[in-house]
């Protein structure tokens, strides 16, 4: 028999996005954009072809980790560059916790933390943002307070936040601060959105607390082109030795020559004003799909920042709605394994096209 | 503190290649070629650039794994892309093996899988092969059959074998399978240089036994990329599904557009007569290295397959080397973690240019 650990479910993200395409639904579940990347990302990979087609270093090509220390204000040296987020989050999991320990991560949870955590032997502590339908997704630092144990290592956590949307306040930032050094914990800052929102910019954890936040953030994300596999860790400074001997045994290193194009690409993007040309064309999509669903009778709660939006609608399931409508989205429950989802709850991305997001629309009114 | 397990060395491979380059010495130590990747390949990437940038199904994009299945002679189903042979290995090490458990492998022995044996719980035994001067590398099967204890649950092998350059005979393939059959064990065959021999061509362990191989493959190793990341499991049938489970976690999916080119590039590989001239250009240049590493004293063991030769010299140590003479090659230390390794022993990657050898043997000539 394989190893117990090898018994899980088909990624739902995944999933969906199988399910769309064998039945030639619009697929607004997982998180990837419609538009091709930025031509200045495609150029920069198509010019390092035949030249950067050997192994890169575990922590990354020099120009990789130099253009995100430039980028993220932190010494190149502290970066290490992954296979994406996802193995960024993996890495991390292993190199910070082990059997007896406890890492917290707030309800509704990204899918892959749980299991991560898990695979490094330790146990992962939900605590629930509530779904209130008037004020939306509400944060209690008191109930991540009360969760901390002695066996607590880490906060695991998610700004912008997929699904919910929010992005955390200056006052949430430094609350959850205190308390990770009340408790010495380490803090894993998911900020794969970090360029991704729509009202004020989102604080990086790091800023606030440089000596024991590890930022997590995605080449993929960014620039529009999530099958690249190009992610990071920003370590605090010093820590990095510890997670690069870990790196060279997961996947040794990144794709080289696409860490090329995204060095090169990195500046350019600030210098131009593309995260905020995307933001904008995000911004719209977002209003467009909510005033869509609010006229299909859903209950939409807008997000601060992410290309997802969360909606609840009383007779709307993810099965239904991919088998009967054509549209495939994220169930709640798919973010949901300590506690039962919000009924109704499902997750819609708008980093598609306004003409999938119109063609998702109809075929959603013609199918009630 | 981080975690324990967050405590591992530089890799040798990518500590020589960075003393390599600080120095301006010639670099014979990390196993990748000095030539580009081949046109067709490069070419398949421009064209998949700008088409296949987002998101791939973790386990593979249908075109590469059919074009697998076809190279392979398997099921596309049963083959699992991974972000290059590392993660592949790394995946089969926790998918396979939990706390209790011992996988068998030879030594010298590949720097990781030993700690990957051990990030997955269990304990990696290995059982040696002997450097015999005149006869080189011998495989003692009668020693792995000793190994074996109740808890042992796989066998982890490499053929052709980095470093010892040995292709495992039918005899002894035959005599491996029995006893993997005998004691119900899990193969797992690290087959990344199956294209790379100078004999007689390498026997598939999963021809033999395709009840119990995982093979691990590598598109790096066969089309000269090692930087790209593009690996794969070949699974016994039926046995994907926990694979996934994991991999979904550990990096979601492997670089997408790589993977393209990859797919469109290994039947013309194969058409092509790719390989063969490959193999005829290495042998060419295993000569002329192994010639001049003689004519310097030493006694060299030409490899059946693989890209590397070993060789003995009482005076020579790899940190020596690249300080004296400027030619950066893997200490025979690097593959030994359970005994002592042959004194005087050093491996020496011959998927280098002309030029870089001549000059490596130059330089070793005048550092005399
Ligand atoms: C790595 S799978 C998809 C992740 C994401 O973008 C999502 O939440 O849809
Ligand atoms: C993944 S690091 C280098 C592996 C290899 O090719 C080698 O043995 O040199």
């Amino acid at each position: 028999h394989l190893h117990d650990r090898a018994a899980a479910q088909e990624s739902v993200f995944a999933r969906m996005s199988r399910l769309a395409a064998q039945r030639g639904a619009v697929n607004l579940g997982q998180g990837f954009p419609s538009a091709p990347p930025p031509a200045f990302l495609l150029d920069a990979a198509r010019g390092a072809l035949g030249r950067a087609d050997q192994y890169a270093p575990p922590a990354g090509l020099p120009a990789l980790r130099d253009a995100l220390g430039a980028d993220l204000g932190v010494d190149g040296a502290d970066v290490t560059v992954t296979c994406g987020a996802t193995e960024a989050l993996h890495l991390l999991a292993l190199a910070l916790l082990g059997p007896g320990d406890e890492a917290l991560m707030l309800e509704p949870v990204f899918d892959v933390y749980l299991p991560q955590v898990a695979l490094a032997g330790a146990r992962g502590v939900t605590v629930p943002m509530t779904l209130d339908p008037a004020r939306g997704w509400q944060f209690d630092l008191e109930a991540l307070a009360a969760a901390v144990t002695p066996r607590t290592r880490a906060l695991l956590l998610n700004s912008p936040f997929n699904p919910t949307g929010t992005v955390f306040t200056g006052e949430e930032l430094a609350g959850i601060v205190a308390l990770a050094r009340r408790h010495d914990l380490w803090i894993v800052s998911d900020e794969v959105y970090d360029e991704l929102y729509f009202g004020a910019r989102p604080t990086p954890l790091r800023t606030l607390a440089p000596e024991r936040t590890f930022t997590v953030g995605s080449a993929g994300k960014r620039l529009e082109a999530t099958g690249w596999r190009v992610g990071w860790i920003a370590a605090p400074p010093g820590l990095t030795p510890g997670v690069l001997g870990l790196r060279q045994i997961t996947s040794f290193c990144a794709p080289a020559p696409l860490q090329a194009a995204v060095a090169a690409a990195l500046p350019v993007a600030r210098a131009a004003g593309f995260y905020e040309e995307l933001r904008q064309g995000y911004a719209g999509r977002m209003q467009r799909l909510a005033a869509g669903l609010r006229e299909l009778g859903a209950a939409v709660f807008e997000p601060r920042g992410t290309y997802f939006l969360t909606a609840l609608h009383p007779s709307w399931t993810a099965e239904t709605l991919v088998h009967e409508a054509g549209v495939a989205v994220i169930p709640g429950e798919a973010f949901y394994a300590q506690r039962a989802a919000p009924v109704g709850l499902t997750r819609w991305a708008f980093c598609k096209s306004d003409a999938e997001i119109d063609l998702a629309l109809t075929q959603l009114g013609a199918a009630r």
